[in-house]
């Protein structure tokens, strides 16, 4: 089967596309036909040599989300049958024709969803559910959403509208903060220094918000703690602006607030489990419904991988960058 | 009645016994006769200046807890009455020859412990009792408690040990940790450098801690990450040693950590009241039955005041320091 393959640490053009042998289910995982899968930032990291796959997973093929067809499953499998349409995240090799994974880490797509915008879901939506679920989204809470116009932005934004919370977000640009407001963004900040700290005080009437998801890391760990509430969280998804930052602990004590760090990839398959599950359970009915839904910016080729990359670093894209494996492009 | 008076921001030497009205109770609070009341880290602080009282708070009295007899009640107040032996926490004022506080702020004296028993307990013990509960203690946990010779210290060492967890701690004496392991400390370590890292990473047998206790603060905060486990949380309670540290946003999110900042002077009558019925219920028992006990220091009387601090200011104290308040020295 083809795959994409990272032949070496290094730019967009180390990405080719390979042939290996096509994966064999164990018995609790089914094999996958994959239609489209989504690329995501930590593909790029991966390519550079950074953020290694789990132990046991290939580092050489990336991919953290398919969607696709049951192709085939596991002796000791009963819930899925070949044909089945599914969709899932993935320690990594996503990006290939097929793959391989727990039977308990996949849910089924909901039948509105054309492959190419079910491949746009899983690692966003997860990540976004799981995220909010930690910051203990609730209806009256105030939810500040970093980089709204991104993957897991977009999502976060809806799931958040959905619960009936008020949610703010910031941008790079004016322009993706008014896709933003079409998806339900009340107010909307271009961050370009550090006014939009004082912008989102006043449109919070001074009480500032419950819940920060934040992508950005070091720059913005200051000014995430001057516009939480009293008992706030943050949430740390990315630190695409830099790791290392100073926290006030006094003011975290006085806000009583909390930072809690988190990532999917490597948590252990229970856990994946357990999120797949929550997630068919509260977000797929959701999708179904139409009251959320992916957010797509382009869909390439699956031999177009390295422009993949190349439109991923240029920062322009408002939603998801999709790749075509086994579907014709339709978007 | 005498009270214990901040004459101006200052030394030790600031503090004086003055004569000030005594207070009335209104509907829903209690007059108490104060017989102990305990001396915190904080009072040092307000002395100084710092750590302001909160609204409605007498600015210029000290004393956060007090342990004494009910010797009025207002006239909505039912489930108290004369003679009642009771202790809690105050937002300030404590250290004079009555209060007055919420009815709902107070629990009841177990007949083992006598008044000065009594004083050393409630900031102590509610603090060590609320910071546990927000890190997720549990039996299979390992927690580790820095200046576990302090007040908190040893609340925090007992109530974890009482819970089934295996408690770590570091102090600035050897002195302290052998007290401490009669307390039932796992291991202790002296905090001088960084050695104790790598000690208690050994000591876990390399697995790290799953709770931090920290009232150090900025100089901590790496460390502390450092041997957190995966999913571990680092309760803030202090800042003793600096507030402003540096925090590695990557590592948090690797671990899936969780850093809280609390406190407990700022909170809202509602959560203070919600708290000390915990208390009463989870704790008080386990003073009742001796399980756990108020780790005495050192008694000083009322007018010994400026002493007090003077010696709490010396870090030589291993648990509470106590006022005298309406009792004789007996300790």
């Amino acid at each position: 089967m083809r795959a994409v393959m990272i032949s070496e640490p290094g730019g967009p053009d180390v990405l080719k596309i390979g042939e290996i042998p096509q994966p064999i289910p164990q018995a609790d995982q089914v094999l996958v036909r994959v239609d489209a899968a989504g690329l995501n930032r930590a593909d790029l990291l991966q390519r550079k040599g950074g953020y290694p796959a789990p132990a046991g997973i290939r580092a050489d093929i990336p991919g953290l989300e398919f969607a696709g067809i049951v192709a085939d499953v596991g002796s000791a499998v009963d819930q899925w049958k070949v044909d089945d349409r599914v969709f899932g995240i993935v320690g990594g090799a996503g990006q290939a024709e097929y793959v391989v994974t727990a039977a308990d880490q996949i849910a089924a797509i909901p039948s509105n969803l054309d492959p190419i915008a079910a491949a746009a879901v899983p690692e966003v939506f997860m990540t976004a559910y799981d995220a909010l679920q930690q910051g203990g989204l609730a209806a009256d809470k105030r939810v500040l959403v970093h980089a709204v116009g991104s993957g897991v932005g977009t999502a976060a934004l809806q799931l958040a509208k959905a619960a009936g919370a008020m949610v703010y977000g910031t941008a790079r640009t004016a322009a993706k903060l008014k896709q933003a407001t079409e998806l339900g963004l009340e107010q909307g900040f271009v961050q370009d220094g550090d006014s939009w700290v004082s912008e989102l005080m006043a449109a919070t009437g001074g009480q500032g918000v419950d819940l920060v998801l934040d992508f950005v890391g070091a720059p913005l760990l200051q000014a995430n703690l001057d516009v939480l509430a009293s008992r706030g969280r943050i949430i740390v998804i990315g630190t695409m602006g830099g790791a290392r930052g100073e926290l006030n602990l006094g003011l975290l004590m006085r806000k009583r607030a909390c930072i809690i760090g988190t990532m999917l990839r490597i948590r252990p398959p229970a856990e994946k489990a357990r999120l797949t599950g929550d997630f068919a359970r509260d977000v797929v009915p959701l999708l179904a419904s139409g009251e959320v839904k992916p957010i797509i910016d382009r869909v390439f080729l699956f031999d177009q991988i390295a422009g993949a990359h190349r439109y991923m670093e240029s920062n322009a894209n408002f939603g998801k960058i999709v790749l075509a494996v086994g579907v014709p492009v339709s978007h």
